[in-house]
This record gives C-alpha cells, sequence and structure tokens, in this order.
C-alpha cells in the first residue's frame, strides 16, 4: 500500500495525493448528505496522461477506483463503499476548455468543467449548449456523462447522449481511447462511445468530450398555466407541440403541493394567481424571431386552452425578471422539499401516453401503504420523467418515516414497472438502486451487461459495487 | 447438415427455407450488382420467437448466419461471403406495425417494415417519421438501425441511433431481449441498444423496435441556390441555422457536374437557372405556422445572400410539385452517374467548418493520381457528410479504371483521415471496408471491439467477415 501511495506520488505529486481526513471528507460524502464511504486515497490527476498512470497503478497494485467529479449525484455513484481499499479519483482538476468550434458546432471539453461554465463559453460565441439541471452551478460534464443527465432542456435537445459526437477514455488497462473528431457521422464499428455513457464509470473513466452547440434563440418566452389534473396537462403538450414543433423547449409539470412548498419556505417568492389550482404547467418557448412573435404564438396556444377549459389560468411572462421568476418556482422545489424534512425520491419515467393514469393509480396505492403521505410530484412531463417524491404525513418523525422506504419504494417501483416504465429515468443506478434493477430487469439483460463488464474490466476494479 | 435444414423446415415450415438457386439469388448478390456469395439457405422467419429458434439451430450446428433485411445496403454487410456454410436469415416477413402512440409520439415496429411503410403510417396519425433515404422504397428498418443509417433528414433529427427508444433483438445465443417500453429516459444500466444499433448484425439480430414521431410541420419550402464556391455553401449554411434554428431540415451541396450527368440521363427535368453555376445547395425549410411565413424567412435569407455577394441565382419552389422537382434533381444523381459508367464511391465525413479545406485540397490530390477524373460530389453538406464520388476520365475504360480502385481510395481515405474525418459516415463498414479500417482506427479501440464482439458471440457466427 505504501508503495502504491508513493508511486502515486511520484506520477501526480503528492500535493494531489490526499489523505488527510480534513483534505478527503468532501469527497467520501454524497450531496444529500446520506452516506459516508471509506478511501485509501483521494488522487486529483491534471490531465488524461497522468489518469492512465494512476488506472496503470491501481490495476498493477489491485487497487479498485471511484471516478468522481462534482459529486452531486443522486444514487450514490460517486462515492466510495466502507471497504476503505478504494481510492477516489477527482476529475476536478481536468477542467481546460481545449477548443471551441463554432462553425461544427462544437465544443471540446475535460471531464471536471462544471457545466454551468460551459453554458457561459458556450454563449460567448453566439451559440447554446442546451444541458442545464439543478445541479449546473457545481456538476462536471464528466459526471453528467457518465449519468447521461437528463435536465429541462430534453424534450428539445435530448439527454446528455444526445448532446456528444465523442469521447476520450481512459481504458481499465490504463490506456487512451481518443474519439475526439466531433463528427456527426462516422459509422465505423461499434459505439463506444454510447457505452461509456451512461456506465458510471464501471467500463472506464471519461476524460473528455465533443459535445454539440446549438444556434442561440433570438427570444426565450415562459408561460404558467393553471390547470385541474394531469392529464389536462398532457392534452396541453400534445396542442402545444403540434402548434410550436421543436420551439417548445421545456414543458414541467408541478402539483399545487410542491408549489405551497416553494412560497412556505421560500417567503420571497410567490405564485403569479389569485388563488390555487391543483396542477401547474411551466412552459418554456425558444423562438428564431422575436419575443413578439414567441408572444403571439403563447396567446393564441394559451388563449385556446382557457377558451377550451383546459386551463384554469395562465400568465405569459412579461420580462425577463419575470420569466426568471416563473423558473424559479419550479427550481426550488428540489430545496423546498428537503427544508420540510425527510422525503422518499423516486426518478421514474413512464411512457408520456400514461403518465396521467400512472399518477392516479400510483398516488393512490401510496396513500393505502402510507396514509397521510403527502406526494411531491413535479418534473418533465414531456419526457414521460415524474419526480415522484413522498414526503411524510404531517406529524410524523422523520425516522419513522425513514423506516417506510423499503415498503414505499416497492410500491411505486412495482407500479412503475405495470405501466412499463423505468425505476431510474435520469439519475442512474449508483449503489443505491443496484439491488432494486435486478427485480425489474430481465436475466437476458443483465446477463449481457455482465459479459461486457467482464470484456472491458476483467479485474473489476472500476467503481465497484456501483451500477451491476 | 441435412440435420440442420430439416430441423429449420420444421421450424418456420418448408416454403420458408430457400435452397433452390432461382429462389435464392436475390438474396446473394449485392445491391450495387457487384458481388455474388453463396449460402446454404436463405431461411424466411415469421416473428422473433422463429428468429430465435433458428439462431439457436445455428448456435447448436455451428452454421454461421447472415441477417438481411432490404439488402439495399452499398458496403456488403448483408450478403454471405464464398464459403457457403453460412445461412442468409431474411427479416422481410417481420413487417408488422404492433403499435403507434401519436400521444407518446411513438410507433413499435418490426424488423422486416419498409421504411417508406412507416412515413405513410406516421403520416396517417399526423405525425413525421423523419428518416429519409434514397432506398426508403425498399429498405427496412432493421436495417436502417443495422447500419446506423443516415439520409437527408439528419441535420435537424438525427441519424437512425437518434430516432430509435428501444429496441427487440435476438441475442447470439438465441435468446430474446424486449426494450420496447418507448421511454425518453431510461438510465438503468449499460446502453445496450446503441451497442445493436449499427452493430450489422454481428452482435444480434434486431427484430423489432420503438421509433420516434414527430408533430408533423404545418408547411415545407425548398430552394434552390447557386454559389461559386463549398466556402461560400459553408457560410450560407451558418447563416440559414442563425436564422432559422431547427427549422432548418434540410441543405443538400450538389457540384453543377452532378446536375450535368441528371439531366444529361433523365431529359426530363433541368435546372431552374439560366445558365451553369459551380455549385447549388438545396435547401429546405419546415415551418410550424404557414408556407406564407416559411416563404417570407426564406426570401429576406436568400435575398441577403445574393444582395452579399454569397449567392449568385435562387429559386424558391413555388408549388409543391416544383419543390418536388428539386428534390429530384438531388435525388437522382446516384442514378445518373451509375448510367454515366462504373465510378469509385467514397462516405466520408469531416468536421463541418473543415469540408471546403479538405475538398480543395482532395480533388487536387486525386487529379494528381488520377488526371481527367471527374469528382460527383454531393451529399449532406449540414452533416459534414459528402458523397464524395469519382467517375472515369472521358474515354477511360471501366476496367481499366476500376484497377485504379485501391489507389484512389487510399488517396481519398488518407486525406480524410488527416482532416480528421471518418471513411465510413453513413454507410457502415461491412465487409467492403473491414481492411481499409485497420489503417484508420487505433489499436485500442479495436482491441475494445474485438473483446465486445467476443463477449455478445463468442462462436463468432453473427454476420462473419463483416465490421471486424
Amino acid at each position: 500500500m505504501t508503495d502504491f501511495l508513493a508511486a502515486c506520488r511520484a506520477a501526480i505529486g503528492a500535493a494531489h495525493v490526499l489523505t488527510d481526513a480534513a483534505d478527503t471528507a468532501g469527497y467520501l460524502t454524497d450531496q444529500r448528505g446520506r452516506y459516508t464511504g471509506r478511501a485509501l486515497a483521494v488522487l486529483r490527476p491534471a490531465d488524461a496522461a497522468e489518469v492512465a498512470t494512476l488506472v496503470q497503478l491501481c490495476a498493477r497494485h489491485a487497487i479498485p477506483l471511484v471516478p468522481q467529479g462534482g459529486n452531486t449525484g443522486l444514487v450514490l455513484g460517486s462515492v466510495p463503499d466502507q471497504q476503505g481499499n478504494a481510492v477516489v479519483l477527482s476529475l476536478r482538476r481536468l477542467n481546460r476548455i481545449r477548443a471551441v468550434d463554432p462553425v461544427n458546432n462544437t465544443m471540446t471539453v475535460e471531464a471536471g468543467c462544471v457545466l454551468q461554465h460551459l453554458q457561459e463559453q458556450a454563449a460567448a460565441v453566439e451559440r447554446l449548449f442546451p444541458l442545464s439541471l439543478a445541479a449546473e452551478g457545481s456538476c462536471t460534464i464528466g459526471g453528467n456523462l457518465s449519468t447521461n443527465a437528463g435536465g429541462t432542456g430534453v424534450l428539445r435537445y435530448g439527454n446528455t447522449r444526445e448532446l456528444c459526437l465523442g469521447l476520450e477514455v481512459v481504458t481499465a488497462e490504463g490506456e487512451i481511447i481518443s474519439s475526439l473528431k466531433g463528427l456527426r457521422k462516422d459509422n465505423t464499428g461499434y459505439d463506444l462511445r454510447d457505452l461509456f455513457i451512461g456506465a458510471e464509470g464501471t467500463l472506464g473513466i471519461i476524460t473528455a468530450a465533443v459535445v454539440k452547440l446549438f444556434p442561440q434563440p433570438r427570444a426565450q418566452l415562459t408561460a404558467l398555466v393553471a390547470l385541474q389534473t394531469p392529464a389536462q396537462a398532457l392534452q396541453l403538450l400534445q396542442q402545444a407541440q403540434a402548434r410550436c414543433g421543436s420551439a417548445l423547449t421545456g414543458f414541467e409539470l408541478m402539483s399545487d403541493f410542491c408549489l405551497q412548498l416553494v412560497c412556505k419556505h421560500f417567503p420571497d417568492q410567490r405564485l403569479p394567481f389569485a388563488h390555487a389550482h391543483p396542477q401547474y404547467v411551466l412552459l418554456e418557448l425558444s423562438d428564431n424571431e422575436s419575443e413578439d412573435h414567441a408572444r403571439t404564438i403563447f396567446e393564441t396556444l394559451i388563449g385556446q386552452a382557457l377558451e377550451q377549459g383546459l386551463a384554469q389560468d395562465a400568465v405569459i411572462a412579461a420580462s425577463l425578471a419575470q420569466s426568471r421568476a416563473l423558473w424559479r418556482l419550479r427550481e426550488s422545489i428540489s430545496m423546498a422539499q428537503a427544508h420540510e424534512g425527510k422525503n422518499i425520491k423516486h426518478d421514474i419515467s413512464v411512457p408520456i401516453s400514461r403518465i396521467a393514469e400512472f399518477m392516479e393509480v400510483t398516488d393512490s396505492l401510496v396513500q393505502q401503504a402510507a396514509p397521510g403521505c403527502r406526494m411531491v410530484s413535479f418534473g418533465h412531463l414531456g419526457d414521460g420523467n415524474l419526480h415522484y417524491n413522498v414526503s411524510p404525513p404531517v406529524g410524523v418523525a422523520d425516522a419513522d418515516f425513514l423506516a417506510r422506504q423499503g415498503d414505499i419504494n416497492r410500491v411505486v417501483h412495482d407500479s412503475v414497472d405495470r405501466f412499463g416504465g423505468s425505476i431510474s429515468a435520469e439519475h442512474g443506478l449508483g449503489a443505491l438502486k443496484r439491488e432494486e434493477i435486478l427485480r425489474y430487469k430481465s436475466p437476458v439483460e443483465l446477463r449481457l451487461m455482465r459479459a461486457i463488464k467482464q470484456a472491458l474490466d476483467p479485474q473489476q476494479l472500476m467503481n465497484p459495487g456501483k451500477v451491476l
């Protein structure tokens, strides 16, 4: 072990091999503060070559390694387990933007770049990098790729997978694969890129990527629509897509209880309506012409929905400030829920056409299993993806509630399965859902996944205990 | 062998096990008529269960199998080799549309469905299935998926890979994986889907898929713009993308010589300009409002290009008939080139920002290698993808010209490689480019590809001699 650490120090400099508890603490606990693992050391290489050297050292000494980006994941995918025999390999120092090519509409970036920084760099050349999610101020693109992150832009731009044209990866043997050509079309063999994307660091370590850029829309306009039911939200989605096509770049559903929590815990925020409604939809339109043009489209669309009785009330943002205020309502839900106390999260998806029925049926099943529970349901309706979270009944202690977590997970996930859905839409499996997935994935798929793991990481050192 | 064929007959009915030369001929020769392979038999199963049974029989008797859809591929990926020990497994009888869900914007289709039929079925529910390519009247979606086909809609909608939400696959062991949930988001383990897509049947057999549908645009408008150089076409592309965003659904470059060939071999077609220009771009705009709206956008965009001297002349289609006539010019190039005589095809891509420089440099290198050659360069400029084809000098015999194929391939592919491009943008590797790719792909990538092949098809029976 001393040999191994000495070799690491020689490879990347002693200052970047952290072993003191005070230095490593931030790397060992997950973002929600629910789990703290143990590690031999935290290694902070500066570039892909140093990553490759460290992986070779790990292979030689049979040391498991846990790749880590911004450590903002929600499924314990980026923290080590309790054995203490692994190293955390932090990619944060790999934070260079290697190239920006506005004509090719691409940007070549290292894994440790923070997402928000990439959005800003794209904007600096009048382009859009559309990946956007709550943790964008601290998550890294390497983590986004490794978990195939979703977010609010998926409706129009797809998941992180769809935003990537190529990767640089350090394999489990410590070799570097560089596929950073930035091509829109390349049919020359197996799609290794998409195998590493979403593999949560269990097949290799992503060190850089070419990501897609898009033209910046001339105007973005936001509206908040009040409705009675998720089924009506679904109808509105269809009408909005028929009218706006790909200009519809956001469609987020939020229940009244979600926004009640926001207004309770963030008193500076308030709903722009005279009274409450059961459901709300936040729409975003990205227009290539002008704000006026976008406004006309929204007025027609929402005007019709109000006439039809589909919508009960609506507000179209009159200014950028109001638009930001509407998005803040949506973005504050997770934090408001955390302020309210412990809760049980489910990041699920079902076919879009079944989402209203799913909510009706599953709400009722959860109430049977845990009477009085309060549903904090919100999310990306246009992607069939809900954050279907459960807060305890008023007056029930956190510990008593969390003791029921297994039962409630089972009720929700079994229902998701019956509706042909997924128990992890955008967060991944990590260590948290690794056992759970065995119940829902077919034996043949699991066997193929294990065969691929064995083929690419025969020593089983890459992020052990995650995914599989 | 008799045992094997008897078992096949028992499994799928004697009428669907073809062994007579007259019956099998159409399955053994490639689309361009350049290669005829040999096979034990052609098997025509009716559904995924029969495919699974046949694959199990092949595994048991160690019989290699060549999956085949519409057999329209251009790289000898769907025909057997000369050994005669393989069977062709035709998927054409798997031609049911299992489900259409306009709310989920998905369609569940079997591998043998002809692409044009899927476009029509989508239109019947007022949706768009945007995959579109020259062979759409006879190619099958299974083949499109197995080769990750491109086509004219990639600029806006992506390759076939981006249009697929899930697959049903028969593995090399004859088991069925069914992932036909139709989810937009599902992060529960390795991305097996994208491994089978583009694998050209070497890892398993795609028997069904869920494909994405899109809202139908209200209007589509086409324009043809005459320019001096590919560099100007690139400038026009940027201006068009900045103005139209994702409404720009087509951007095809064609050299004057391409359209000369079309007008020569299809005398009913003609250019809508008074005289010839060196290059032409076909633009397509898909509008969510109206044809008038689209026309205004095109008039502004193209008007500016004419004023700037970027464009020399232009015509915006005044009717659907004229729009079709413009597209026919583009779509007739391949056929016109075939009528002109033998030619050497290159399906290549480079970063979009380098395409003009690539053409200038490579045109000159080809002229040095084969003076007098005539370049038939056209393709999907917006994707960086050119069909960079070479016709012989006037008066040179086909056989003499084809004898130079290896040299000319080398000149073009080496240049593609220097420009950071791909030697197979949308056609795949098949048997044709299997050796060639060894020169351009890194040893690490080739090693990983072989490891995956070994893991998923340890008997090496799935489409042997293709890709790897």
